[in-house]
């Protein structure tokens, strides 16, 4: 992981506090505190929130901090933010067309509005857990029509359980109600990015979706990685990316650019895929810009994910429904295959590029319950 | 408003504090915290959620309180709750079909899914905003094919900005990630109910609808009344309902009921409609049922909204698109007609009924900035 990534650790029996990443060691800011100029409070706190209000000098200053180091080892690492509003884009041209491709065979794969604004809905706040949290298999209903029931949905464990690779980015400085962030000043929000793994129920989805967009589907868990890297440290690895077509409306142009970051997924000790960062095709200033174009304001905490992130390449498909051609092309593994997730399998995503490590992102599959 | 529902109120240049509504008066419960057996922390606090994680028990020793009282006249009434995630619902059988009728003529009203589960999605918890809020009129795009520039979207002010009359309930007591809360026991963790008006800009929603669901078009501002009306004090407005046709599979099974609550629109001063809470087809019980069906945990301060309420009758709609019929069909006011609000308009939504008085909520529209 990136030195100076910012995460939230507890020790044994203790409560949780900031820590700034250095090498496998974990620095206690908080004991520092008063010789950094931040409240004690700030920073022996059960999640960023608080620093991350304060601004970039402030972290700035923590992260550079002498403080007493704790091998990472010897910690647990909790969810690092008090997410206040989740939102998921839809900002990868190749996944909104592979989707589009899988459920409207022989139509044009992508909707009118697709190339006009970054498609996006609310998520549950309240079910992003950390890396390492076991996911349940979730229950819901689906389409009617399966075996035994014909005419009515079917409630049972998803049959369909899938992955999403995301980016997330963390909100830092709020916005006020009313008053919408200009694309090119959106940035100054941003506190930091993280890899997500944006579980889905397939068959929940596709039975609840209309007219509202997903619900159950997804709410069950979304995984986050337990480091947030500043945006800052990002920097190297921004791009250029080639223009959008057609030119977006004003309140959304910008010279269009992207993150070179080497990201992949691993299922059961085997790399699956390996899309790339690079590939987004709304970038994460469009989408506070179109956020808080309606006056919507943003929290501290706030996380927005970029959605599924798929390449044009075959294997740098960011879903297991796209790896696996809805099921007509299943992942190869070590000893068997795969067309959506078993119980028991193991999924962790990791991203890294420019000399940056955002870490991984790792979760289990266990029963439903 | 009823007497022992709960608010946070403020007296002029002092702390958020929760209140207790006695009349024309509020007690200041928190003076009398100790006597109590409840940690002032928990009263002496800007939201309802310290309170309503103690469960139903606190909270009526708290309402049952000798404690000071001040005139409602001289405090500020500030949003009540700190909304955890917020969750709208679609539960109203007539507005889905009112809704059915406008955009898909011909065509079967409810689409399959409507009458098998509550379809619901994510809102924006960050723009909830208490009774009297100003309401800026949000931009956003709309529809290619606008005057001047055919073929791309326009972006500019809505010019279908609505109103939803809804009922909002507040979870109390959380739930744990992967347990799904029974319907017969889905009443426990409700706290109470508040009026909710879910400001909705047409124009926007329908062209950045689809796949995902409604974003920018409701994120903008969510309002709420002030006083949250404890759940045992609605039960003699508990009222039974006919049989769901067809039965909810099991999960969601339970004798049908509603609340028998007149609600009420007004638009700068004319009552415009008269729904009623008793013709919601699905109950806050199987909406928290099907919420958590997924393992989806619930959260102290989540607020599940009931979605449009509508009743049979043209006087019964819950919205001016219903009730001017997506223009066709203008609403009266004195002097006046409206088919979607202008900058100045005021709205007020109140509910009452067998003894129990929500109180309202107020908003008034002003101009794009």
């Amino acid at each position: 992981v990136s030195g100076d990534a910012f995460g939230v650790f507890r020790r044994p029996g203790q409560a949780p506090r900031v820590g700034v990443r250095r090498g496998d060691a974990v620095l206690d800011v908080a004991a520092v505190a008063g010789a950094l100029g931040v409240p004690e409070a700030v920073l022996a706190a059960p999640s960023l929130n608080a620093l991350m209000a304060l601004g970039p000098d402030a972290a700035r200053a923590v992260r550079e901090a002498d403080a007493p180091a704790v091998p990472v080892a010897d910690v647990e690492l909790v969810l690092p933010v008090a997410v206040a509003d989740y939102v998921d884009f839809y900002s990868s041209l190749d996944h909104a067309t592979n989707l589009g491709r899988l459920f409207r065979p022989g139509g044009e794969p992508l909707l009118p509005n697709w190339r006009e604004l970054p498609v996006g809905y609310h998520g549950r706040a309240g079910t992003v857990v950390v890396s390492g949290t076991e996911i349940v298999r979730p229950s819901g209903q689906r389409r009617p029509g399966g075996p035994g029931e014909p005419g009515r949905p079917v409630f049972g464990p998803s049959v369909r359980l899938d992955i999403e690779l995301e980016l997330g980015f963390v909100v830092g400085l709020p916005s006020a109600l009313g008053e919408p962030v200009p694309v090119d000043r959106a940035l100054e929000h941003v506190f930091g990015a993280v890899l997500v793994n944006d579980w889905s129920a397939r068959d929940i989805q596709a039975w609840e979706y209309q007219p509202l967009g997903p619900f159950l589907g997804k709410s069950f868990a979304t995984s986050v990685s337990p480091w947030v890297v500043p945006l800052d440290l990002l920097a190297p690895a921004r791009v250029e990316r080639p223009a959008q077509e057609p030119e977006p409306l004003p309140y959304l142009r910008e010279a269009p650019w992207a993150y070179d970051l080497a990201l992949e997924v691993e299922l059961n000790g085997t790399v699956v895929s390996r899309p790339n960062g690079r590939h987004l095709y709304w970038s994460v200033a469009q989408q506070v810009a179109h956020l808080t174009a309606n006056g919507a304001s943003l929290r501290t905490g706030d996380l927005l994910a970029t959605g599924t992130i798929s390449g044009p390449g075959r294997e740098e498909r960011g879903s297991l429904i796209e790896l696996a051609w809805n099921g007509a092309e299943p992942v190869e593994l070590a000893e068997t295959t795969r067309t959506f997730l078993e119980d028991g399998d193991e999924v962790v995503l990791r991203g890294r590029g420019r000399g940056i490590d955002l870490g991984e992102v790792r979760g289990r599959i266990s029963p439903a319950r």
